[in-house]
């Protein structure tokens, strides 16, 4: 295994085997995803592309009553979940993840072989992967193509989601504000009561991320929800509510 | 004419004739929507579905140099809108604005016989009107057709837009959030470099507006700005940006 670190979160009520460079180290992202996620009941949640698993441990250090499947296609990052859901300081989580090692867009048999069965899950979460080339300036066509891939990656990824949760569950995601059209072309029918949250830096600067929740086979129209502001007017320091968010301290809920 | 009120926009500087009851009176919106052109020189802009002129009107009182072109399919309201030109308050104004009673979505020869020529304009703007029977509670089915006919709108809106449009102008609207996925839609690749910016009563609610601008024939990708809260935590009284926007003291620029 290469070179890695392991990192506590929620002030050290679970930890992340992580690769020290290169690959996806996880932060912010994955704890503000976690955070869509509420119930204090027995739920399933799957986490698709969970990477080294962040979101999906805070989803279960939190919630003492969650199962999560953590979803992973890359061998390498499926090994630092494993790793992470072995580690003893993990102990108190371990007996409720499952890692399968599997690529999201799976369909049909292929996918129920792979361990996801069809209308299984209460929640399904998911930070897909951006697609950084199409930040870089770079020529129309090689851009069209890029966001051609993208599009495709959501309607593939929620496709499964949708495939894979129980009737009226809930699916949760973060991804970037420009992907707002491919995410509701997604969501299409299979997704409705759309609640879409922005994330702003600081008042005044543009939003960088996005939270969006839907529920299946929901006819409610979107909502814009109030945006978070990551930081006040001067420092680094979160704002409470972001904190709380990130540190496990409590839910971020539907309305 | 029916029973009508005169009102002072502005704090005087144009004034509106307008039905005292139904049909549809204007306000923030229009004068939000309004303050989303700006430009010193001499510009021509088109307000599309203008009915009594409120937001043409506007512009025209704030922008000396700039020629606005009122469309409006209505007799009803294009009248309105004739009278409010007519108005000694509005001498300063009359010579720059234009009444055309066309329907905004008229394609080709149709269209430009009816004055709204191709690549004419700078900027177009466009408060289309809301569907409220969409609203209501009511069963899937007409919910289903109520949505269809709102994407039909604004694709023909957006459609008129870009073709009267000169290349590289502004296209400026005032909607509402669950709209955006239609909106983005619409402009497709006849518009690019949308920014988005949701309208919130106050922070912690919902939004209830959005302010969509985008550059014709841009590839740039969606940006979403800081929103607006119209009202501080307490009272009525509008925050003082918005007030600002609201009086045609400044201009909401894009980025």
């Amino acid at each position: 295994m290469t070179e890695h670190t392991v990192d506590a979160f929620h002030f050290g009520r679970f930890y992340l085997v992580q690769p020290a460079k290169g690959g996806h180290r996880s932060g912010m992202d994955a704890m503000l995803l976690a955070s869509m996620v509420d119930g204090r009941g027995a739920i399933r949640v799957a986490d698709l592309g969970a990477g080294a698993g962040a979101a999906g441990l805070a989803v279960a250090s939190r919630l003492e009553n969650a199962a999560v499947t953590l979803v992973e296609r890359s061998t390498l990052m499926a090994d630092y979940a494993r790793r992470s859901v072995d580690l003893p300081e993990n102990a108190d989580l371990a007996g409720r993840i499952t890692v399968i090692e599997a690529d999201v867009t799976l369909t049909g048999k292929a996918r129920v072989a792979a361990g996801l069965e069809d209308e299984a899950f209460d929640h399904v979460i998911m930070n897909p992967p951006f697609n950084d080339a199409a930040d870089r300036k770079t020529p129309d066509a090689i851009k069209a193509e890029a966001h051609a891939m993208t599009e495709g990656l959501f309607e593939s990824w929620i496709r499964t989601a949708g495939a894979i949760m129980k009737p009226g569950g809930q699916l949760s995601l973060i991804a970037r504000p420009e992907s707002i059209s491919e995410i509701i072309s997604a969501c299409g029918r299979r997704f409705g009561g759309l609640e879409v949250t922005l994330i702003h830096p600081r008042e005044g600067e543009n939003a960088v991320r996005m939270l969006v929740s839907a529920i299946k086979a929901s006819r409610a129209r979107l909502k814009v929800r109030s945006p978070f502001f990551m930081h006040g007017e001067n420092g680094h320091k979160f704002t409470p509510f972001v904190d709380d968010l990130n540190n496990g301290r409590t839910a971020y809920s539907r309305r």
